[in-house]
Order: structure tokens, then sequence, then C-alpha cells
């Protein structure tokens, strides 16, 4: 055989550098697993989560591996979020968000993923799936998420456990939790649109600024209290 | 809505180049879909069949489309088709084959060609895993590829079938199909090595000479039956 057993405590954790999967990275620390960091580059135009989430990983100490996936980015393009559309402003609506799905993306992160932990010998992958996302992204549900990690559990010659701890968690719910692990918010980005200051308008933002309110709390990003 | 509901006759079909893929584009074919070949370059040593794949989708008038997946060639680097240690040499058995196994290998394609069918709006990706590859890469076995169909029903909008046509049929009975199809398999390539004639001598060329033989043929890239 090939391939030593996993490690249960080594998990790779999918980072965007977002607010949902940097909690999500202070949370796996929490529970002493061993973590590591992946992050998909597939041309997304915001490119700043992504410098934001290697600083972050250097300021935890968490080794980052960040793997452009550019040879699919034809195939991903239709989206606003890669290709030459302008990204939609306003709070998430079905019609104005679709155009920021890219198809496929979360298989393709899992999957990336999951041969990462097989290669590290890593027991689980985490990602930050979580409730706000279900309605208007079929590849954040449950049953989608379901089905995943059934495919992870067979992939390999042992399991590989794909862990989506905030599935049933809003974005606020999240905000709590990563003010009582100490997240360092202002090394996240959330915008679409990757500017120098967060553009506030798209939807992104306003889901953000709406997690920080619903909590009394600040966003150190904006240092105002959008409602 | 950014995506059309997709074409029930329109598919994409993972192709390695190999005998199996190969007959199974016929197979497609045959049932009048329109089909779309796709071939991923994950750094594999035998670039060869890539270049065979491209061929034979031009003599049947395939659009073929190669991904490069340069970028993970690191993660998947332990597998000694992909890295730097010898293919090994002789029938396929558990201890000699491992070390083929590239991990994750198939959940990566099957992402991949699931994205793609949503940019072109195809409703189907067939893939052709076959039994002769379940005891040794458990992501050919029926319970992943289950498990896999269920994820792509549920990863969009609308589903994605994922078909493997051949998940029940041995190699041999792949070749006995091929033949009644007509498959050219001089333009099929299987060797693991990859120089200008088939080895003959590893796991691949030897389970190839055993399906021809089986069926009473003579494989038109050995000119010779081997038994």
């Amino acid at each position: 055989m090939s391939y030593q057993k996993s490690d249960a405590k080594k998990a790779v954790i999918i980072l965007s550098g977002g607010l949902d999967s940097t909690t999500l990275m202070y949370w796996v620390k929490s529970k002493n697993f061993d973590v590591y960091a992946l992050s998909l580059d597939y041309g997304q135009k915001h490119k700043k989560e992504l410098t934001i989430a290697s600083n972050h990983c250097k300021k935890l100490n968490i080794p980052h591996r960040i793997i452009s996936l550019d040879a699919i980015k034809g195939i991903l393009g239709k989206s606003s979020l890669v290709g030459e559309k302008d990204v939609p402003e306003g709070a998430y609506t079905e019609d104005n968000m679709t155009s920021t799905v890219v198809p496929n993306r979360n298989m393709i992160l899992l999957s990336i993923a999951v041969a990462y932990a097989i290669d590290i010998n890593a027991s689980t992958v985490f990602y930050g799936a979580h409730s706000g996302d279900h309605a208007l992204y079929p590849d954040c549900r449950p049953e989608f998420v379901e089905a995943m990690r059934k495919a992870a559990e067979l992939c390999h010659y042992y399991p590989i456990a794909i862990e989506a701890p905030f599935l049933h968690k809003s974005k606020a719910e999240i905000v709590k939790l990563g003010s009582d692990l100490n997240v360092d918010y202002s090394l996240t980005w959330s915008c679409y649109k990757g500017g120098d200051t967060p553009c506030g308008v798209c939807g992104t933002c306003i889901e953000r600024a709406k997690a920080f309110s619903e909590n009394g709390l600040i966003d150190p990003l904006s240092n105002k209290k959008i409602n």
C-alpha cells in the first residue's frame, strides 16, 4: 500500500479568506487539529481574499497552499465572479445572485481538497458551507454535502471525512462564534469587487454588514455599523 | 437564471485515449448523443494517450477539449504514473499496482467534467469505469460512482447525470462491444510507459492483450496475439 492510514487530528480546511472559512479555521484549530489551509484560485476577480487568507495563515502559523485553477477558467467563465460581467449590487436575491454561481465549484474544490488530504495523510476536510447560502447555491445545501461526504468515504483505501460544521448556522451565528474565538476579522475579505475598501453595495458586503449588526458588533473592515 | 436547462442529447465523455473510454465514445455516439470529449492532463507520464485521443476525435469529428491540471500535479505526485517512480511491470496485483493510484483522480475528473457539462448545457457525463478496475481502484467501484451520481444530481439548479455504462463489464466484454461498433483500436493507447510501441510488460499492456485474446482478436497495436 502506497499510503499511510490517515492522521485523525490532521485536517485540511478550504479557506477563501472570507468571514465563514476564516472563522472555521479558528474553530478547527480550537478543536486541536493540525490545520492545513488550502485556497483555490479559480480566476475569481477578488484575488484580494487570497492575499488576505495568506496573511491570516502566517499570523496563525498555519501552512497555506494556493492552487491555481487557471486551466479550467474557461469552463467557469459564465459567472460574474470570474468572467467579464459586472458583479451585481444590492442584497442577495435569486435574480441578481445566480450570476455569481460558479458551475460546480464546490465539487471541484472538495475533490482537490480530498486529494490534498490523502497526500498529507489528513483524515478530514473542513469547509464553510452555511445556511445563508442554501437558497442560492445548490452546492452549499445539506443534501449535496451529504452526497460528497459519501463519495469521500469511498474514494480511497480508507475514508476521508468531509465536515461542514456551519452547515446549519447563519452568517450572524458564525460571527458570534468567531467573536468568541477572537477571530481577527480585520484580516478577512468578503467584497466580491476586491477594491481597496469593501464596496458596501454588493450582496456579500450587505450580508456581512448584517451579520455584524445582528450581533451588535462593528465590522473592523468598515469601521461603521450598517443597518 | 443564468443557465439554460440542459440538452438531453448532449453529453460530455471523459476520454483518456485508452481502450475503455474510446469504446465508450463510440457507444455514446451510437446512442445518438451529441458528444463532447474531455481529457485531463494531470501530468501522467504517458502523454501519448492524449495525442492519440485527439487524433481519434478528429477522425470522428468530435470536439475535444484537453484541460491541464499542472497546478495540482504536486498533490498527485506520489503515484508512479505521475511522479518519478518507475511504473511497475507484470500483471495487476494489489502490491504492484497501488503505486499507480492517483489520489482521488476520478472525483477530480468527474467534478470538472460536470462543470464542463453545465457550461455547454449537456445533460450527461459518461465515464468508462469498468469491473476490471474495481479491486484496485476504489474510485472505480459502483458505490463510489453511485455517490458521485447523487452529488451531480444536486450540484446545480437541475440534475447532471453521471453514467458509467461499462461499470459491470470486463475489459474483454468492452473489446467485444467495441469490435461490434467498429472501434479503430489502432487509434487507442493503453501502455503506462508511452514509448513508440507498447512495452508489453506493464499491467495495462498485459490486461489489454488478455482482453483481445479472450475474444480471439488481434490487437492492431501489437499485431500479435499475446497469451
